[in-house]
């Protein structure tokens, strides 16, 4: 049912658009990388005789069946993060395209409209936030606002940037009609291959609370200096790396430390300054708070106890996001019935479907990701995994539009 | 019996050599500024009558007496770090300078000679290593070899610099004979200080270890790695910050984290690489090994945990310097005499009394620093601080050269 060497073959043919000398592709949001990629699938979506509809914040649609009745939208995302891989986001949109093509060739006529959708700047690496195409789906920021955002590289504008690679639309986003939203995605983690499952129904996603500390301590001499009168904000960076771990596995959640920047970073000197980002995730949002609240606990005895003081600032706040639980059964269902092996799961990135599910309940499908890898020239998913993911979500598709 | 008034502006006089707008100076070894500040110490030399000889180390020596019998060396060093202070070595040099004249004044005549110090290079800032001139003094390092020697700033090396400001001397060094070394200090650290107590006898140097660890993990994503699952060398360089604090109360030293380098430094990834530097100190050089080891049992047992792998790279092995008893009591009794608080203490700081020591009994006298601020502009000692410093020194003098 599914054309597995055509879909990879088109995914591989997406990747010559910013493809690196070592493999991998930086194909930033509006790049004219980007303008290529999305010219292609322009091309692809109208000779499968798709309506083409691109939105003020340069979202592509391509709509296959006209009916007043709300659609299934499907799809994903074409840009790619500085030296991304060939997987995250292509996966999604172009195997949406092999299932609508799929489809067709099936003779299957659709009750309700397939939204096939490339969501604008999923990564936010050029243009801050990210998921900012489907957020202007959800209408969870002003389109206005948006096309004002400057790019972190070049400084031109987001609308600029649509008028130069002609993917500036018309349409207001978030105005087609949808009634559920699924979108096939590489895992980025290691759990499906690990466990060598097939597919992962993802039923929700984590929330995520990015926190910066500012530690104040004084930067003493290291061998002069008694233990009991250092104030060494190194040391309490130190001890809250370790608290992080301590506390991850209590919530039963994760929580990272991967930017900690150390001054004066003498060899014989204690700590003045540290910077220290926590990054703490749960797919609970009142578990996430109570790891939060535990941690900055954590941060105000152990500072207190060295004679450091410390600033803190939220730099995100997001809530876990629940999905769909009929779709999330759909997807295990139909896993079950093509043989393949499938586990409920939860997502630890963000991923355009969060915004797509403040609009309609909505669902993902995960394929393994090899080596866990992702946002990184190696990231890699076999023809074989990215198949199982399109069937599954033709499969599902199928039932939905019937 | 000490001119405290014309000690304390012969150091200010001093302070105009590398004077920074906010206070304190950069002064690095055979620089102009330190050329201006030689030429100084050389002209109050020649008003004293002192017999100036410099070696082919740079290292100036002003001789007081002429005998065959061994003599008295006092002194320090009038080089600074980037952005020092005013106190660290020139107290001890230009203390030496107002023991000798205030002896002079007083009528007193040496059956010893007593031999004025200003040793090249203490501060090791623009050439490696520190303490170059006491070590080449001590024969712990060839002229010929120390000659070749490049600065970290402009590359020029250390004799064509000493030619350059006119202080490439022909004496080898360490000829001179020399019975004691006695060198005034500031502490460095807030022992004297906080304690309130004016004199510190320091009867012994820490042993220092600094051994760099390179740490390899692997990137992972912060939301879908699992915790079981992550190699991450970020987590692994918290434990050991927090590890050396608990090793050094432990074993009753310190240890100190003051680099600490996390790669890629991006929020949402564990670290790839860590570049870590530890600073191990302990007076005694048993228990200073068995804290290093104990240190790196820890680091093989918790980098095998997290499935991350090092390398390690001995930077610095200094061992313990035992200073002269018979000196240390000197010290204590005549402090004592004076009205004097004195406590025998451990130098945390390395300085050139302990190259000294391999040639002759030494030992140091210290004073309070304020805050225990050092290699700071803000580094401060009183003028009442010196002039105890420099009274001792003259009462250990006066009973040495009797």
């Amino acid at each position: 049912m599914i054309n597995s060497e055509r879909l990879s073959s088109r995914i591989e043919e997406l990747s010559q658009f910013g493809k690196l000398p070592k493999g991998g592709i930086t194909r930033l949001a509006l790049s004219k990388e980007d303008k290529a990629a999305r010219d292609l699938l322009k091309k692809w979506m109208e000779e499968l005789e798709l309506k083409v509809v691109i939105d003020q914040m340069g979202n592509m649609m391509g709509i296959w069946g006209e009916s007043d009745t709300p659609g299934i939208a499907i799809g994903s995302h074409l840009d790619s993060v500085k030296e991304g891989g060939n997987f995250d986001g292509p996966v999604g949109v172009i195997g949406a395209l092999e299932v609508i093509q799929s489809l067709k060739e099936n003779g299957i006529k659709p009750k309700k409209p397939v939204i096939l959708i490339n969501f604008t700047n999923e990564e936010g690496v050029r243009f801050t936030p990210d998921m900012m195409g489907s957020l202007a789906f959800a209408k969870g920021i002003d389109v206005e606002e948006a096309w004002k955002i400057k790019a972190t590289n070049d400084g031109k504008t987001i609308k600029e940037c649509l008028k130069e690679i002609g993917y500036l639309g018309k349409e207001i986003p978030g105005t087609v009609n949808i009634e559920n939203y699924i979108e096939i995605h590489i895992e980025q983690g290691p759990i499906l291959e690990s466990e060598e499952i097939n597919i992962g129904a993802v039923s929700q996603l984590q929330g995520i609370y990015w926190t910066e500390y500012i530690l104040h301590g004084k930067a003493s001499h290291a061998g002069t200096t008694p233990l009991s009168m250092r104030n060494d904000a190194g040391f309490v960076a130190g001890c809250m790396i370790k608290q992080i771990r301590k506390l991850a596995k209590k919530h039963k959640g994760v929580g990272t430390v991967g930017v900690c920047e150390l001054s004066p970073s003498q060899i014989n000197a204690t700590s003045e300054t540290v910077r220290i980002i926590a990054d703490i995730r749960h797919p609970k949002e009142k578990k996430l708070g109570k790891f939060q609240d535990d941690f900055d606990a954590y941060v105000s005895k152990i500072t207190k106890k060295e004679g450091v003081t410390f600033e803190k600032k939220e730099l995100v706040r997001f809530t876990p996001v629940q999905f769909s639980e009929k779709i999330v059964e759909l997807i295990s269902k139909k896993s079950s019935e093509l043989g393949l092996t499938c586990t409920e799961m939860t997502s630890g990135a963000g991923h355009d479907a969060q915004m797509m599910q403040r609009v309609c309940p909505s669902a993902m499908i995960f394929i393994p990701s090899k080596d866990g890898l992702s946002h990184n020239p190696k990231e890699f998913s076999t023809e074989k995994d990215i198949e199982n993911g399109a069937k599954v979500l033709y499969e599902v598709l199928k039932e939905l539009i019937n």
